[in-house]
């Protein structure tokens, strides 16, 4: 068998610890030399590889490469696109090929969420098919833990972490004014579909610090008279409110509440955050004074405070991922097994990316408590692991020190080809 | 000489280290229960000393009293309670030095910003004159940095480390993905009058981690076109750009960017942020794709990433006040007094109160780069201290231990008095 290189990409939106999974897959590539040969990355995911426009990470340092263990960020590059189904785009799949084919490459890595999965699978097929075998190894990651099977997905637990921190210290902020000042601070997170990323917020409340934090789910639909009832009953009890509003929450007719017709001086409609919206109608209905913040990019590249639970998973997934291909594995994702909810452990399994892909995991009914602003305590322990541990990057002058890559190129060797 | 209690009062917004002041206060005064007897805290800053609602300080644990030094916001709660002058209210003053009397109080330690510095010299000043003096020693704090006199302030070194920290990580985010996706990120940070926390943004780019930063002082007024073409060049070079908007930049004739007339579906004036409007314009004027977040009270509160300069001089400063009470000091302030920058030294002065009151420390125009939209090399030299070193708060299953205090009450002695 002549040695096959590998392809690395990064896809989607990144996360504080995605680069720790490319660590994985070329750290542990690079001990299996003899059966590996070199890992060329994406720039800017997938389309680095339609346009050939390939990295080749031989050229990083180990040091380098060790250093993205604690990087946020996509290294390599990451983007947003999707490439259609085989029928509506067969070329593309089949460029694909051609580019694994000329650069002798046998092993795919993608790095993403349900999306890639889909893209991966397909890979695969379509490779066996044009009598060009690649191995496709899906490498999970997306904040939106929104991938099935596996326990939960790197970067969540990351993002879950910040989210959880944040509210318990604003909420330390507002209880020390609210007798005189701002009663009522509102934090949106990330998830348009899912709440996963709100209910972390949750966790800022817990036995020893009891606070009070009221949740806008968007599985949930928004009922403002049941909403400042919420609030209200918090403020009464403790004197103030911390809300956590995820950017999805939504009205019956599917409207978010982000767009409320607000308009600018010019008659713009702004694309405002629900943040804004939520507070304002706070002080409309309630006459509360409000702070409010949007964490937007900060939740999930907040690799400063990133969980050590979601740092080793996303190595381990990398790690994971060649291992799988060594053993001839194919179509597959690795993906994290809960053995123990206390203390946590996990293992390392495998799933079939027939099963992965366009399957979304939505948070399930029993994880949100019955008036639909709080967590159940079964959310409580399946989230709580998740943000355990702190995997703190090394700092110099104050600063955490982040790596930036040399990115040398590959030489090309096929025709151009754009990406529309 | 009888021994005098002490009390002590947390003034304003609260910080990330203002409770280490109140630790060094309690545990300083503590060591020294031979000249200081007890140590009793307003409950909600200044009103808690005018309503006669104190705390009993002696009530909490060694161990309650160490936390504090982790502990962000104001454990015995804060307002934003002005006195007047003495002339429009002499009968709030004089029931401060009523209670004061009742309860032994012999030494004033008020922890906050310009206003309360003025509160505490009027009280000395006050005190002596009606025949029971007080020794009045300010604490400084305030993320503004607007005190004179001192190096900086504490709690200001923090909120910078965070802000700074955060800039980085987006653009880290940004940068990644800004081939295909989002290329320019706004992050809107606090200070309405001084740009010291805009500042901090610029930190985020340095030597070996070079980012494109645009910051947009409250000290410089705003120029759309000139903007404009500073962040078009960021992105012609990089490909993306990070914007720091003080929440304080405002046009020629003072008003606010984010008061541009924002109106919701019901016609009412939105206040929005300064962020959505700036990532507007550029939206308008670019055609570039944006994301935008506020950080509001996650930045003052965030104990979690404090910088260790910040914490270490909070703690000292509440030190040294009770130190300088101790010498028969009144009516002044201990400072910082920064020896040199690199390596940074730095040690205890102290500043009358008569010079401190009601002057503010803009940031120098030689700060402030020509183009109005960076920092200087003066500027980095004098900030880059101040976020030196990591102090992180203890943690348990994935979450800092922030302690709550008992906060037992003293038992009353005058007739009631409400502030209105």
């Amino acid at each position: 068998m002549t040695k096959k290189n590998a392809f690395y990409a990064q896809s989607g939106g990144v996360t504080a610890v995605i680069n720790a999974s490319a660590c994985g897959v070329i750290e542990t590539a690079r001990k299996n030399k003899d059966k590996i040969g070199k890992v060329y990355a994406g720039r800017n995911g997938i389309i680095g590889a339609l346009e050939e426009d390939l990295i080749d990470t031989s050229k990083e340092t180990v040091r380098s490469i060790a250093g993205l263990r604690h990087t946020p960020s996509g290294a390599f590059g990451s983007c947003r696109y999707k490439l259609k189904s085989l029928e509506a785009n067969k070329a593309e799949y089949e460029r694909l090929i051609e580019i694994f084919k000329a650069h002798n490459i046998g092993y795919f890595f993608y790095n993403g969420g349900g999306d890639s999965a889909d893209t991966c699978y397909k890979i695969s097929q379509l490779s066996k098919k044009m009598g060009y075998p690649v191995q496709a190894i899906h490498v999970p990651k997306t904040v939106d833990n929104d991938l099935p099977i596996t326990d939960n997905c790197p970067g969540f637990g990351s993002v879950a972490k910040y989210i959880a921190i944040s509210t318990r210290e604003a909420s330390f902020d507002v209880g020390s004014m609210c007798a005189t000042s701002t009663k009522v601070f509102v934090l949106e997170v990330m998830g348009r579909h899912a709440g996963w990323i709100a209910a972390a917020g949750a966790l800022a409340s817990d036995e020893k610090t009891d606070l009070p934090i009221v949740i806008l789910f968007p599985e949930v639909v928004f009922d403002r008279k049941k909403f400042m009832a919420a609030v209200s009953a918090k403020v009464k009890k403790y004197g103030y409110c911390s809300i956590v509003v995820s950017e999805g929450v939504h009205y019956k007719d599917g409207k978010f509440l982000a767009e409320t017709g607000l308009k600018d001086a010019f008659g713009h409609s702004q694309l405002g955050g629900a943040a804004p919206v939520v507070a304002g109608m706070i002080q409309e209905d309630l006459g509360l004074k409000y702070h409010w913040a949007v964490a937007d990019y900060l939740q999930r590249a907040s690799r400063h405070i990133a969980s050590k639970s979601d740092v080793d998973q996303a190595y381990a997934m990398g790690k994971a991922a060649v291992e799988l291909a060594l053993k001839g594995k194919n179509s597959v994702m690795p993906t994290v097994v809960r053995k123990s909810d206390k203390p946590y452990r996990w293992t390392i399994g495998e799933a079939p990316l027939s099963k992965v892909a366009n399957v979304e995991k939505m948070m399930p009914k029993s994880f949100i408590s019955r008036d639909g602003f709080g967590i159940t305590p079964k959310c409580r322990r399946y989230l709580e692991p998740l943000i355990k541990g702190e995997d703190y990057p090394p700092y110099k002058n104050g600063m955490p020190q982040y790596v930036k890559l040399k990115l040398v190129s590959v030489k090309k060797k096929l025709p151009e080809f754009k990406v529309k």
